[in-house]
């Protein structure tokens, strides 16, 4: 592989993490993308191959595209990239599909031109895919893809992104079921007011987790795995999600709810065993139902965005 | 000093910290009242010598008897116990006075009748003393007098504490104008639903919080000490409290907020220099606008309520 071109993995990331709505997220170990990207003579960025998902391939209309065409927009290079996408996530499924392909371009191209832009200005490169695919800019996905492990957008104005560790034995199990709940949507039903009182239940649960994430707490991380917020609403949404919730509970995760906007749902467990026997608990609420559905156990990805 | 008597240090408290209303609290190292606690053979508790601060000495309409009082309502103890209590912090300054009362007395008495009682459930005796002075039974300024440092209240129901670490060179600089701001009345003129565009940036924040104080990330701290819910209302029941707060960032706080309900106004600062500046910065304003003012700066109190 010559230095004009770099292969890259791409991370599945679960965000918002119950009490983090739109500051939260955390990458995936063993879901993710692939993706080749490759310099080229020819100016702009052109979508060569688009295997595994029926996206879009015309560069304005995919999200590698829209995200590489802001790096180019700020960088001196005089040439253009192909980029190639093998797509694993499915698109729509809440564990950040566009995310992982935005991030992936970025993060690409920088490697290929001798890393001129920091992390936090590849972030806001990749933002402008997730503008296309949802209709607004949020860091959630993108940032956990980009840093790995766990991070905060503690602020988009300033963009203000704080990483935080993963205790080791933390796994993630996800489920998705295959029905389709659009981002757009699901970000339409929440209401723009909300009590003080149940606000002050997040803002407690928010530090709650990031205190549990720094002292390897998994107690403390199960109980701040609470959504007075935007579950209630969003679950609505997703068939069979309080029994699949209470079946991963009683299965032993620590805790559970909605990966992004849905229809995904996400567990964490400590350890691969708890995660796993997790999956078996909450696939067989679907099984009943009779809804199709695919199932990840996953372990936390330290590294974000990587080259293989 | 006999077994039968124990003489301590209660710490004052800022709660809620900028970002963390009714979650977030931290102990102070060189502010706070003492207070002797002594077995008596005669059931009950009185309040038999009130020195610093004009306040009730009835059992009944002191914080420090009330707390008392739940603390013997779950007791085998068949004796009962006087406290004399010397106020160094002044009632409605905003720093936690009730609660140095309050926890100082139920802490006492359960070392004296050898520690029966978790700290746990010293903290929730202690909030029937905060329920008397304030009339809402908070844990945000019990907490930290309780377990020293920064603490989380992640929940009420059930309560939840967590110990946050504090960075070593943290100092606080706190000003107490001298103007009467009830607890009860700065909670009425609270809204009681909220953006949930603002509720996201105070979580946000939260988290940033305690990731800074996890990783003495003192620029990160700074960041994160915004209120975008309270701070705007309550001030306004502050004279001078924007432009306090500007001398403060301008002498190179790294933040500055309200303590507590107010009136006074909290600073944290890299080093003790550097909160003597703020200190002189803050006070400055109050002397132009000829508001009397007692201001302290303070490291952070690592142990909570003491021996002394």
């Amino acid at each position: 592989m010559s230095a004009n071109q770099i292969k890259v993995f791409c991370p599945a990331t679960i965000a918002n993490i119950s009490c983090g709505f739109d500051v939260l997220g955390v990458a995936l170990d063993s879901v993710g993308d692939q993706m080749i990207v490759r310099k080229t003579l020819e100016k702009g960025i052109r979508i060569t191959k688009l295997e595994g998902q029926d996206l879009p391939m015309k560069t304005l209309q995919n999200v590698a595209g829209v995200a590489g065409l802001a790096l180019l927009k700020e960088s001196d290079y005089q040439g253009g990239f192909d980029i190639e996408i093998y797509k694993k996530i499915k698109a729509g499924s809440g564990i950040g599909s566009s995310a992982a392909s935005s991030t992936g371009a970025v993060w690409a191209m920088n490697e290929l031109l001798g890393k001129p832009f920091s992390a936090l200005q590849l972030v806001k490169f990749a933002m402008e895919g997730e503008l296309l695919a949802s209709g607004v800019a949020h860091a959630d996905n993108v940032a956990p893809a980009l840093f790995g492990g766990f991070t905060l957008v503690r602020s988009y104005d300033p963009l203000d992104v704080v990483t935080i560790p993963s205790p080791s034995e933390l796994f993630a199990t996800v489920i998705h079921p295959q029905i389709e709940v659009k981002t757009s949507d699901s970000r339409k039903i929440l209401k723009t007011t909300i009590s003080l009182k149940d606000a002050i239940k997040q803002w407690g649960n928010v530090g709650g987790l990031v205190a549990g994430l720094f002292t390897s707490d998994y107690k403390l991380i199960g109980r701040s795995l609470e959504d007075h917020i935007v579950e209630p609403i969003r679950s609505i949404l997703i068939p069979g999600f309080d029994d699949v919730k209470k079946a991963a509970i009683e299965a032993g995760a620590l805790g559970c709810g909605i990966s992004g906007s849905g229809p995904s749902i996400f567990a964490f467990s400590k350890g691969e065993v708890k995660a796993k026997k997790v999956a078996a608990a909450m696939q067989e609420i679907y099984q009943e139902i009779g809804i199709d559905y695919d199932v990840h156990v996953s372990g936390i990805n330290m590294d974000g965005v990587r080259k293989i």
